[in-house]
């Protein structure tokens, strides 16, 4: 919180200053720890390597003129719908996920209503639901962190509008079925249903196709995970021409900067380089878990580029011996039902080995035994 | 509008797909004439050369693997604090001043509220507030387009909450002076009153000076005009660290992209070849004043990089002679008091320079005569 300066306080104690909208002074704040980030970056669940060399090919022909002109968003979103099969008005590209999700909070939600969400799960669908309403009611999943899909079909409600699920979910790396997704869109017809699949990758399961047939879908993808490409911030919503004709509306047409715009086409294009890196997240992905079994390590099924660990009360220890040796991960000890649970992300073969030697190296100069872990579940 | 595929059209009649707020279905929507602007861009008000040599030079400079991390937003807010003599916590850089007026309706508007601008002006501010409340307030200009400051302070209420002027504003290159702002700050002391200092370059005049002093200043910038860094949006937002916590409470932390955030420094840096740019634009905004009023064109005073002109009933036809001699206008016809105007970008003088040739053989082939603009006086 910004410390006030002395004509604030004399202002605010006069009731003189502005005051914000009361959901915004009660809405959570997000502040992911980026500052020092100079090392393996395991923690953030990016690609741990490069986009394909084409994206930096593109990059490095761009024109000092071409900086100048206002990014024009359409021709892009053409070649994405065709890339993904669908038509140009059920596909708005955004600023990232981040964007699309808060978008989805301005266009469906007034006070009052409600939205759906389980937790654990990606930390923006709060902070953005809570801008726009006090509605919101959160599923917490059992100690499996498995989708608690019975208890959120139930906690459906005539008053919800909006339901963001996961899938594969964040931090826990837990997937929903099609057919468990295509029941609740179902069961909420006024409601729409957003899938984050910003993971998809990795696990290869889409209700992409479902768009057409399913009124209340939307589906949305980033460019930041397997794509490589979360420094310049582009995603994707797909879904119903009519309700994402209400997102266009309530975003501005200049929402992703044009470098995005110029390299998204490219890095589409070259699908064997994303088919290797996604081959090497999946085999990096069993070796970890071959390694955290030998470590004594409790760990949950993740269909992601992620692995979320059982640590226990020595999880601060970890995340600081790691980052002795070298390597990020990510403390998720303050989700709700993690405490004592970190994430690592998975990488290329030579980042997954670096990872598996600094958490051995690491796990023992902290004493960790697996009792520690186990014990607690 | 999307076209309603039938599966909707049935959903639709059984009332069962989402509907989105009613704010929403009644917000008006922004369609910037994108398309084709391969030609002089006189349309949009860009710098229409280059920004700073130093910004290609960096952004050639890029890795592959720093397109993978997300960006780091506060060091480069440290450097532009440091810039514009403010502290890091009264500053916020923004996805382009379009989402830091979407992020000051979002903060500071419920439904009922308040909020007034002047009209004509940048049609964003209607489309962000318009997206919270339906209390939005216009006070039109009279036929001189100057600032109606009067009629602007008599409208303000208790209810006013959010107050959003462009000094210069656009289309009309008017100003408003600082005492005029500090006296609309202290007549709504419940209010943020923002103004949008896009154009300041080539005005010169800025109210960034009271930040500290003035509890319910903020000041928007933009590089996407003087800076001529249109195609990566970077904007900012600058005002008391109270104010400025709420608006990156409800924006996301990486709503700057990665090479936004990486060439700004050497922009901001390269202060000679900014005050090149802006002495080009003051030379070649008295050369078009010169010429329009030899070709008997009326026109307003403007403090900016673009000059408001009154065509009269042939505006659209004019606007078609020039993309035929190449070179791109806006047609300003539909916006409030303004019928029958069209707005020029003033560039570099050999732009400046074909601008003028283009408009000497455009008005003659159309057979425009002086009396066609100001007669409708």
């Amino acid at each position: 919180m910004a410390v006030l300066t002395e004509t604030e306080n004399k202002a605010d104690a006069a009731g003189t200053v502005p005051q914000p909208r009361a959901a915004v002074l009660a809405m959570p704040e997000y502040h992911p720890p980026l500052a020092g980030r100079d090392a393996l970056r395991l923690d953030f669940n990016e690609n741990t390597l490069a986009p394909s060399p084409r994206v930096l090919e593109k990059l490095q022909k761009l024109t000092s003129e071409g900086l100048t002109i206002y990014p024009e968003r359409q021709p892009v979103e053409r070649i994405a719908a065709a890339h993904f099969g669908l038509s140009v008005d059920q596909v708005l590209l955004t600023n990232g996920v981040d964007e699309a999700i808060h978008l989805m909070a301005c266009a469906f939600l007034d006070e009052g209503d409600e939205a759906l969400i389980c937790t654990p799960t990606f930390f923006m669908y709060d902070v953005s639901i809570s801008m726009m309403t006090t509605g919101l009611r959160k599923v917490q999943t059992d100690d499996t962190l498995a989708f608690p899909f019975e208890r959120f079909l139930a906690a459906i409600t005539p008053r919800t509008k909006l339901i963001i699920v996961a899938s594969p979910n964040n931090p826990t790396g837990a997937t929903i079925s099609r057919e468990q997704l295509l029941a609740i869109a179902a069961a909420a017809p006024q409601a729409v249903l957003m899938v984050d699949e910003a993971y998809f990758h990795f696990h290869g399961e889409t209700t992409m196709g479902d768009i057409g047939s399913v009124p209340n879908l939307i589906v949305a993808r980033t460019f930041s995970k397997a794509y490589g490409l979360a420094n310049l911030r582009v995603g994707m919503v797909a879904g119903d021409a009519r309700l994402i004709g209400f997102l266009r509306k309530v975003s501005s047409p200049y929402n992703v900067n044009g470098v995005a715009l110029a390299v998204l086409p490219e890095a589409l294009a070259d699908e064997d380089y994303l088919n290797w890196y996604i081959l090497q997240v999946h085999q990096g992905r069993e070796r970890m878990y071959t390694a955290l079994e030998e470590l004594g390590v409790r760990t949950w099924p993740s269909a992601s580029n992620f692995i979320l660990m059982d640590i226990g009360p020595k999880h601060k220890e970890l995340v600081a011996a790691m980052r002795r040796h070298g390597v990020l991960l990510r403390d998720r000890s303050t989700d709700p039902g993690c405490d004592g649970y970190v994430r690592i992300t998975i990488g290329t073969e030579e980042h997954v080995t670096r990872g598996i030697a600094a958490l051995r190296a690491s796990l023992a100069e902290i004493g960790w035994t697996p009792a520690e872990g186990r014990a607690r579940a």
